[in-house]
């Protein structure tokens, strides 16, 4: 156990969240209660809102992980005999691949680069190539490298073409536009405990009405039915099984502090400084982000490692979180990374803060960084 | 909103926690670091030693509600070519045989009645029926009526007969005495928020390890792969997508509790206590409970409503609710009745004063008991 004052989380999620957030959860709540109820309601309608989703979609909050919402929509609004595209550019994109399989539907891999993102170039490539191809599921932050894919143009392209997309928005949902009003998404999934700001526990998926409405007995789940789950709390107000209400409470709470902060833009902005304010620290460290900063997400940068032989990742996480930050590993397989993440309820001084702490840490590891 | 104080929740999960469970949510945790994996392995150990499996059996948590994890056990220990056998005395046990079908395993039901405990006689004569049958899915306490099925017998029988028992506990699971070292049982599922008093979001499955380490490849579902979750965490210490931090955290404290209060033992007789205050206080005001005092597990109650044309239960709900108490709905197809739980964080002087709100609420509406 940490003693005294928390380290501030330098993650993609769980992330650190603000007191108010965190106290909402010093109620229980009866899942059968109106009070509840209407607190679910209210935030599935400003989820829908932030994507402007309000008139041809709903929002359907799902229990446990944002994967376990990803895969409540490939399985419930994907046909079996669907095939679908799936352009991959990290580890979240391959975990669409990793349920498309495990629910047997067919999925095409389109392989990109760790920093390449998805352009429509490629996809339509595939498209002409590949006809059968009814669905895209494309993850719209890949938080493995932090990089940002063109989602306006890919779900342009998806109503040119006439294909279905699912859209995994998990790490940038409320920070980075989304606008599912402008026609090519079916589904946009994410979680409570990212750019929200909320605590993990839930996910959700926004999702047109009519797509939802053609998906009764499609999922082979029952837990993971969105359908049932939509139809359920439609008819009852309620969750279809027992939900997680102080992660509901804690993610009501924090959609308040989102509006009041001035919702996707400011929250966006925020952000935008941070991860500038790190980069610049970082750099003058001696440390090179690995994505070109076009295709920099707001969210999590990733850093090459030093390549100092005195470096190891797991001495240098310590030393920083002992000095009160919480940095995250790399995940891309062909170099040596560690990443750090720039949301959650902290501002600019912060990461400056958490520069400091690294910049320390490596004296106190006798590692150097390359000139 | 609910202003000044909270009420109780008279309501078989999420219930009333204390204010230590709920104040162990008011930090952050990161998931990859090492404070919060030794806190979910600690966990994991007392949920094993509550069910004496300490020696042969592992203990994977997943996130999610308690069904996600009965679901979880079901699609990840059953093969596709067995046949489960269902004891069905409530809804939970049809929750089961949904599950069933989703899956693609076929199931065999044993229907009984509401009020019938599932005997070991009925059970043994569909094992010499059916032989095909593999498994048998076992409802511990249906809370439905707040029935208590006989686990002991039904275990031994399935040892005897080498049938294979998952069975779902639930509600009872940290209240009723589980033994599986004494054998016959392959898996328990219960969750965070019942009987434990943690906070709803997680859910675990105690599970015979050959069980686990045979069941590789089994699962449909990616996000509910009981053996990907396992074998991820015994690989990493980590839980394999997002954990509930302030969930977990929030039942390692609830745990600590349970310890305290001198674990299973002290903590059903707790609740007995209160179901005996509970059921001579409605006694008193004329209820009748819905089930023998032989098959009356005390963790809900189920009491006959009021045939006066006065009463409706949403008003009942509404006025009780008002003098501090969370009563719960009736699950009976066929009887109008209501729920009274009797676990949570609270005693029988609790129960008194809820009998007390009952009676003021009947009162105020002018419903009358019939002598």
């Amino acid at each position: 156990m940490i003693n005294g004052s928390d380290p501030i989380l330098l993650t993609p999620g769980p992330l650190t969240t603000t007191p108010a957030t965190r106290q909402a959860m010093l109620r229980d709540w009866g899942s059968w209660d109106a009070a509840f109820n209407q607190m679910t309601d209210s935030i599935c309608r400003d989820l829908l809102s932030i994507v402007s989703g309000q008139k041809d979609f709903v929002c359907v909050p799902m229990q446990g992980s944002g994967t376990f919402s990803v895969e409540a929509a490939l399985g419930s609004l994907v046909p079996r005999d669907a095939v679908v595209l799936v352009p991959n550019n990290g580890a979240y994109c391959t975990r669409l691949l990793k349920i498309l399989e495990r629910l047997g539907i067919a999925a095409i891999e389109l392989k990109l680069r760790d920093d390449e993102p998805a352009g429509v170039a490629r996809i339509e490539e595939m498209f002409l190539r590949e006809p059968r191809i009814t669905h895209v599921a494309q993850v719209h932050l890949e938080t493995s490298a932090g990089l940002l894919n063109p989602l306006d143009e890919i779900a342009a392209s998806c109503a040119r073409f006439d294909k279905r997309l699912i859209v995994d928005a998990m790490s940038s949902f409320g920070a980075l536009p989304i606008d599912v009003s402008k026609g090519g998404i079916d589904a946009v999934v994410s979680a409570s405990g990212k750019c929200l700001e909320g605590v993990p526990g839930m996910g959700f998926v926004i999702v047109r009405r009519s797509v939802l409405e053609a998906s009764e007995g499609v999922s082979r789940s029952l837990a993971l039915d969105l359908y049932d789950q939509y139809a359920y709390m439609q008819k009852t107000t309620q969750w279809r099984f027992t939900p997680p209400t102080h992660v509901v409470a804690a993610l009501r709470a924090a959609l308040d502090q989102y509006k009041a902060e001035g919702g996707q833009a400011a929250r966006g902005a925020r952000y935008q400084r941070n991860c500038a304010a790190l980069i610049e620290g970082m750099a003058a460290l001696g440390f090179r982000p690995f994505l070109d900063a076009s295709v920099q997400a707001p969210v999590i940068v990733t850093f090459h490692a030093p390549r100092d032989p005195a470096y190891d990742f797991k001495r240098f996480y310590e030393a920083v979180r002992d000095a009160g930050y919480v940095l995250y590993p790399g995940k891309l397989t062909e170099v040596e990374t560690f990443r750090v993440g720039c949301i959650g309820a902290i501002d600019a001084n912060e990461m400056l803060n958490a520069v400091a702490a690294i910049s320390r840490a490596l004296g106190m590891l006798h590692v150097r960084l390359a000139a």
